[in-house]
């Protein structure tokens, strides 16, 4: 796999380090990236610092082909994550009119200062938006406000709030399809052995397809069966081999089921 | 906040970056870690990767009062989680014969070397167990075993099951009580005031009080109320000031309700 574009993802805000908010991201992310074929990585969670921040955007898109922020776009003292990837790339950060704009239709003659610092994102930031069949509207108090993801080079920046966060995804699926990546397939084989009895087995596959991806997860009490093992990979018919291989050496009975 | 422990955690699995399965440990660590004082500070997630692994506990454990890993510490081939804070730390595993008997006894007659595998962790590990009152006891397939928490050098490795982390965190708690540090306090303004208005009010409090670490946190539809701010240290008479400041600042009407 190793033929995958990568990802990292990193998240922004210090009511996630103190668990106030539950993080609720991150696995959207994650589900869409495997479904357009893009391999995450890596995820970091840092406090709202922008030295901090912007360390690890310089590090992770570096190291990666893409990278995600969730949170701190907002226009309060907090809200320090544009910054952050501006200085993280050594570029300053301009007031673009396109969404000073936006700002000004919007709020009309309540627009302040405050709200204009919204415009305002690291110089050669780029807009991407589904807006022509998917328009991507944020709501406020009730009312609608188009706005565009901001891509700056290989980082999305994109806001924490979930449902905001979700409604800019359409216009990153529609960038990262352009890769033309393969999806990742999952075949999942269920079992009543346990992870001690089933170790020489798994070793046994991982070692006859080094490009799957092997997973041993136990159940929990009251789940249908004791152990659930999964095999990834981009290749379908390879995916398929892996566990009809890794079947073929259990004890009659088992498995108990197969997914799909 | 500057005298408080510092905290970090790793986070191991490609089930959690592949989105197969949505990350709980680190929420409810956050919460405990909050109410016994320690600040955490930094969240990773990587892959099932031992020199991955190795790397991040020998920066976050150095970095960081004390490192928190969840996941990865099973029997099987993915499970590499107690062979990588062995590299390190530069040690050797050990099979630790309280470990061991503790699988005999178990498993009895099918314990395999796959089940002992369990038993094998870093050289100096401590068990943390509060089990004279409260036994730390991991079931499986619906029998019980005692089961301490994991601790090497400042790192406790814990495991990924919810249920199972969560068992192993009165251990965790009754250790870190022993540090005596305060506790985080919050305090919570409510109000029908938008971001981009209540910038310059928030800047001028969080000049003030520079001890206090000032949240703001837009309300999405339908909620009671347009921001949330949050005012945290762990000096309850300075944070209520640093609300009441902040308080005293707002229109007529404002704000809509406080917490506590």
């Amino acid at each position: 796999m190793a033929d995958a574009p990568t990802a990292a993802m990193l998240l922004i805000g210090n009511e996630l380090l103190s668990g106030k908010i539950q993080e609720a991201n991150l696995v959207v992310l994650a589900r869409d990236l495997r479904a357009l074929g893009v391999r995450l990585q890596r995820v970091v969670m840092v406090l709202d610092d922008v030295e901090t921040i912007a360390d690890e955007v310089q590090k992770l898109s570096t190291r990666h082909d893409w990278l995600f922020t969730s949170g701190g776009v907002g226009p309060t003292h907090d809200d320090v994550t544009l910054a952050s990837v501006a200085r993280a790339f050594g570029v300053k950060i301009e007031r673009r009119e396109e969404l000073a704009s936006l700002l000004r239709g919007f709020y009309g003659e309540k627009c302040t200062e405050g709200h204009l610092r919204m415009a305002d994102v690291p110089e050669g930031t780029e807009f991407v938006s589904e807006m022509d069949h998917n328009p991507d509207l944020v709501e406020i108090g009730g009312r609608k406000l188009p706005w565009p993801a901001i891509l700056v080079r290989n980082v999305f920046v994109l806001p924490g709030i979930p449902q905001v966060f979700q409604m800019k995804l359409s216009a990153v699926r529609a960038r990262l399809r352009k890769l033309g990546a393969r999806a990742f397939v999952s075949h999942a084989v269920f079992t009543d052995m346990d992870e001690g009895h089933l170790k020489p087995l798994l070793d046994a596959v991982v070692a006859e397809f080094p490009d799957i991806d092997v997973g041993s997860y136990p159940a929990w009490i009251g789940a249908p069966y004791r152990t659930k093992l999964t095999f990834d990979g981009r290749d379908v018919s390879r995916v398929k081999q892996a566990a009809d291989a890794f079947c073929a050496t259990l004890p009659d009975g088992e498995p108990r089921s197969r997914e799909p």
